[in-house]
């Protein structure tokens, strides 16, 4: 059995409340005939601050997919090492003692990419595994989670350093006026996180239990990237709100297998903000009170969905609630493919 | 105990010879001072010639990475799946028997990856976990068959599809002038491959007893992208010939702890061709005949170095050579970071 120990979570220096955003969309698309509606919409995120790692003004320039990427590697590099650092402290262990790391960035490119950065920096050992994961979006936290406990199921001693650094706000396209732009314009937000996975039970944390992988068929463009000379730009279909109706059942066969018992009976949830309309759908289908997913509402009212960061920043909300040992419960994430990621397990801390 | 079978190796229809390249080269900087050099140091990477997405005179107008990323879509859509379908039957499988999908591909970006489409194309279930592999370059092969090797010993029936699929001409920069930018076009090559590992020993191939991963401190900038408007743009520092003297130790500890013999005594080899030198210091290092790495070398000359394709292309071509059942091997491939992904195991075909 593996533990997933404190994260450490970090977000960049600069900040924007949602209203600076609707005052800045405003100002760039003045007369932008379906600005009304975009500022209902942005409002219904019920997103109030975020973090970026550039001013909003810098960030209305497009600099170039070139520029860009220079800004992503030194941003990354400086961020991604402090919060590892502190991740592996938490976590009770030695340098030495990680077998694996796991990289999940899907707004930025590099090749090396970080888990190469990472090694050299900290001084991993030189054995240590690399797994850099850059295509599976706001799943991919999840999807890292539950690759680093396949690896920790091999032996005792596989402990995993999984980083995830998302800087949305470098693939803010200030051209793109489609409504759907503005939304993810004011959405996405800013974060790192390190955690480690401990492939031993000499750790407090989210035991876990059982995963499980979920893809929806016929669903690749709910949630997608077009790649082009100005770098990655985010695309969403509103189709992809009906897709939680089909995951919960996933979640329950899952839970139930593995505690016999419906999510709404668990003891807490980690839960991917996609959005709000999204925790709206988990605890309809989930039947839970609306209030079971706060740790998931806070993280987003005051960073914003922070892609595949979330789940790190709820498991460290969970760390400062008021879990008991033995709680159960349920961590999930969604993404592109449509994909969802799940696992189930036991408050140890 | 998991099994490689036999892969199925697609390459586009296009083809160029390397005097083809040469003139092309010549043709298009005419008055480049180091013209000379370029064209010995093209010659001697044994390079015969190469298959392409599009043809060389579409490549040399660069068509913005908008257009290339359209491009790079569709081939990869198309080739995938054709190659999917073939290496699910050579593993004697059925569609429903795959549990993982892995994509390796360093030469274009997509999100969802073409695991999604993967999934979707060929109807693999809905639980089937996806690790898409963008970021280790010409290691991801032998690191996709590692990380399988993990994924396959926690359950006989976790059969992975490891599909990988370079289009490096469409990373070819034309306005690239410095003599590495010239080795590198005229050095990779297009192509595509599906393989199985089966979790289980009901097929012939390569059974993989053990394998290791290696990291060489501080060699960031051996291998590297700089990633810019116009896409991927492959940087190489020639100390990269100097990595292999500290791999040899690492496969020679991995090979006696598993065989309890040098590889110079193993029967087979699957070297990833990083390039003519990459081989010769391999063969020097390991104390082999020049002969003993000839699968890799004619991977080289046919078809160029193929990225993630090479270990599978050269893994194929040990099926189509003669070797016995038992029969001894080490699988090695090297790419950025520098990292290299190594396997020992033993022929049961």
């Amino acid at each position: 059995m593996s533990t997933l120990c404190l994260p450490h979570v970090m977000f960049p220096q600069h900040k924007i409340t949602q209203q600076q955003m609707v005052d800045h969309l405003e100002n760039l698309h003045a007369d932008h005939p379906r600005m009304a509606l975009a500022k209902r919409m942005i409002a219904n995120t019920e997103v109030n601050e975020r973090h970026l790692v550039l001013p909003i003004d810098e960030l209305a320039v497009h600099t170039g997919f070139t520029h860009r990427s220079i800004v992503y590697e030194r941003e990354a590099r400086q961020m991604s090492s402090a919060a590892a650092r502190q991740a592996i402290e938490n976590a009770g262990l030695q340098i030495s003692d990680i077998r694996m790391v796991i990289v999940t960035s899907c707004t930025g490119f590099m090749m090396p990419s970080l888990t190469a950065h990472l090694i050299n920096d900290l001084g991993l050992p030189n054995s240590t595994v690399q797994l850099p994961i850059a295509q599976l979006g706001c799943v991919a936290g999840a999807a890292a989670i539950n690759r680093a406990n396949d690896f920790a199921r091999l032996d005792a001693r596989n402990h995993v350093l999984i980083v995830s650094l998302e800087f949305s706000s470098l693939c803010y396209q200030p051209d793109d006026t489609k409504l759907h732009a503005f939304i993810s314009a004011a959405l996405f937000g800013d974060a790192v996180s390190a955690c480690v996975l401990r492939a031993d039970d000499q750790a407090g944390g989210f035991k876990i239990k059982k995963t499980e992988s979920f893809f929806l068929p016929k669903s690749e463009h709910y949630i997608k990237y077009d790649v082009k000379d100005t770098g990655f730009h985010f695309t969403l279909d509103k189709a992809v709100m009906n897709s939680i109706k089909d995951v919960a059942p996933v979640m329950e066969k899952l839970n139930y297998e593995t505690f016999e018992q419906n999510c709404a009976h668990n003891d807490f949830f980690i839960f991917h903000t996609g959005g709000r309309k999204i925790l709206d759908e988990l605890v309809m289908h989930l039947d839970l009170a609306s209030n079971r997913v706060s740790q998931s509402r806070s993280s987003l009212s005051e960073a914003g969905n922070i892609a595949s960061v979330v789940v790190f920043d709820v498991l460290k909300r969970q760390f400062d609630s008021n879990l008991n040992r033995g709680d159960i419960g349920l961590l999930a994430a969604f993404g592109p493919g449509f994909t969802a990621e799940m696992a189930v397990g036991e408050w140890t801390a």
